[in-house]
């Protein structure tokens, strides 16, 4: 079942290890039928280079497997909900990705310094608080999900103008239309985060970038009146 | 037409991800034929694998496009003005390369702390204010060349002696006699910002390099006694 | 004798350079087989790609060659000694990997800012003193040993829960269940090391990951309720 | 002439992109044939990708051309002052690699903060000064090499226990008995600059390794009772 979604779920896994997002097997993809209500993940654990199509896992949004010979990624549950929460998404990634996790692990939102931030990320990327003992021995996974979703609502945040999200001590999820557009999101965020630290290196009183470059440069890209690329 | 100009366009632009100073599609270079007034520009938001020099875009200098396919970079009213206002250049390159972009987004220019930079770019590369919004409004990539000329007026500087700038938030253009050279600055660039930004970080009160290092270097390269290299 | 763990060893040491641990002949993986007591280390200052299996050398736990053309890493004594006084690991890594070193030159352990390192190291990598003139002069590199399992017993740690040691003003140490385990933690440790410097530098008053996050992802890997992998 | 030192120099010259410590022409090497006085040089300004053994330029001690095609390198006069003054060395090499000339930039000897600096490098890397604007004027390149060899002889260092310096403002030369030890040594002055920066950053009030620990690693590589390796 859902072969097609498998072989690009797969294809989309295969490039994390390739944008130099993750070291050893830590990073997962997924992509969600939003007919049948399925999405497909990544196996937990599995050597990338042992990886393909037929070994993703189909499960339910409740996280529960539907098929597939090995147990979904450890992370599922927190895909579950972001597919729940976020009705528009089609992809789902997560990784530990050098740059963005040491962010994460600052405990810091990553402020909007320039162009190439705002390209693809309407403002600052947040980061959210860690969860408490009770949420995590509660339901550890589920309830990354569920606070992602509540701190965009509580910020007033539209998850299509910002598509990423850091926790706190861990590292990033993003999203997209669909996997590619979140591997996509995924290498930005990395790139931005990289950026971003260095900037604050080299003036440490730096601001962030103007609102109406923002907009520009957003907007540029996205909405009735992009005029970036071909398809306008 | 502009065969022979677009290949060479064509392969400069792919040399971009091969010196690893674009990610996706953040980056184009052009070529000028001096003689019609027209350039060719890469074609905006297309993959650097799917390119070839058929799918580069003719524009004259208003930036409208007289030849192509695709539509040309959004950067293209950019190229057009330093075309019309450094009348010896060649080539342009805009990038998001890292540690350029970092400093543009520092809002610093860069000290000339070494001969590594004099050797190519004389004195300090300039970073040039933020757009208003008025001027983002009424033309924004327009209004960037605009800036970066009066700059350079303002400044009293050389286009020819300092053949890149930093414009805030965003990141670096590049120019030359030739496409060939714009991409070599672009280069040199990235590397002279790598090494501004660590000495700093190891020398926090470091100064720039004395004014005769500098002039020996770049007059040892550059003008009518340069020595350096087999052209002499 | 041990030709099978003469070619994992060999093909563990491999790994060093493919995964850009060492520059030239800067590390050395050992593997041991319990029975006969006797482990299986790289030759001394051999370059990696002249390397075969057959160029491992087989030492006893006091460190005296038993078989091999060449003479065993210089560090031999070391490993020794942590066979000796870690009975349950099979294997042992000493890199001088620039991150990991970079923090031993510094004199600081690691602090466990997130749960890429929770994941695999329980707790702030330990950073053991110098020895003393005398110490070094006497045995230089069986007091080395000496003094990562004295601080491991004074400190209270669990060689198991924390396969990874910085020596001061040198570099990392670690082991694992066998010579690919101890590689897979050299990998870890570097890359953790990486990211804690970067997080110190966009928050310098950071501070470690809340305990209940670093006991959820080191026991969703390890014991008996893991729950991430397929091995459960 | 020297076709074997021609092919031994090329090689050599060849190995500095491979290693990472020259962008585009940016470094160069010689080895000398003492017996001669005669010493063998990369070119002036050639791209890498471009050269032959052949090409190659054969230079005297005064640094005059004695055969060859192509210009000797720009710094041929600094080099050979190397030779003069060190009667030991057959090898030196020049570049810009990344981090020794942002410690060069930042005006900064770098100290021995730990075994992979005291393995090789004996004590702290010093940094000479600024050339004068008479001296540069003068003679630039000699007066490079001059400077190096007086620095030596002033603070006592041995140039063999000590095969690397830096130029203030401008990058590294490191030399050593043949191209092959000196080129062996640029890789490792990289190595350790990148460490000794990474390690001030993670502790500002970090000390040099004590002098016994670097005494215990210079001298079991090298000397009557080296001790690492197979020649002993």
């Amino acid at each position: 079942m859902l072969e097609a979604l498998k072989k690009e779920v797969y294809e989309m896994n295969m490039l994390l290890p390739r944008y130099g997002l993750v070291t050893f097997t830590w990073g997962n993809v997924s992509g969600i039928d939003r007919e049948s209500g399925l999405f497909v993940i990544k196996p937990s654990g599995v050597e990338y280079e042992k990886l393909s199509p037929e070994d993703m896992v189909v499960v339910d949004l409740n996280g529960n497997k539907v098929e597939g010979r090995y147990n979904p990624s450890s992370d599922t549950a927190t895909h579950a909900v972001l597919y729940q929460r976020f009705p528009k998404i089609g992809g789902v990634v997560h990784t530990h990705s050098s740059w963005a996790t040491s962010w994460a692990q600052a405990g810091r939102g990553i402020p909007c310094y320039g162009t190439t931030h705002a390209d693809y990320l309407y403002g600052e990327v947040p980061c959210v608080r860690n969860l408490t003992r009770e949420e995590i021995e509660e339901a550890y996974e589920k309830n990354t999900g569920i606070l992602i979703a509540d701190a965009f609502e509580e910020k007033g945040l539209d998850y299509i103008a910002m598509p990423a999200v850091l926790c706190k001590n861990h590292g990033p999820f993003t999203w997209g239309k669909d996997a590619k557009e979140a591997v996509h999101n995924a290498v930005v965020l990395e790139e931005v985060a990289k950026m971003a630290a260095r900037c604050e290196q080299i003036n440490p009183r730096v601001m962030p970038a103007p609102q109406s470059l923002q907009d520009k440069h957003y907007y540029r890209k996205h909405g009735a009146n992009a005029y970036y690329g071909q398809e306008h």
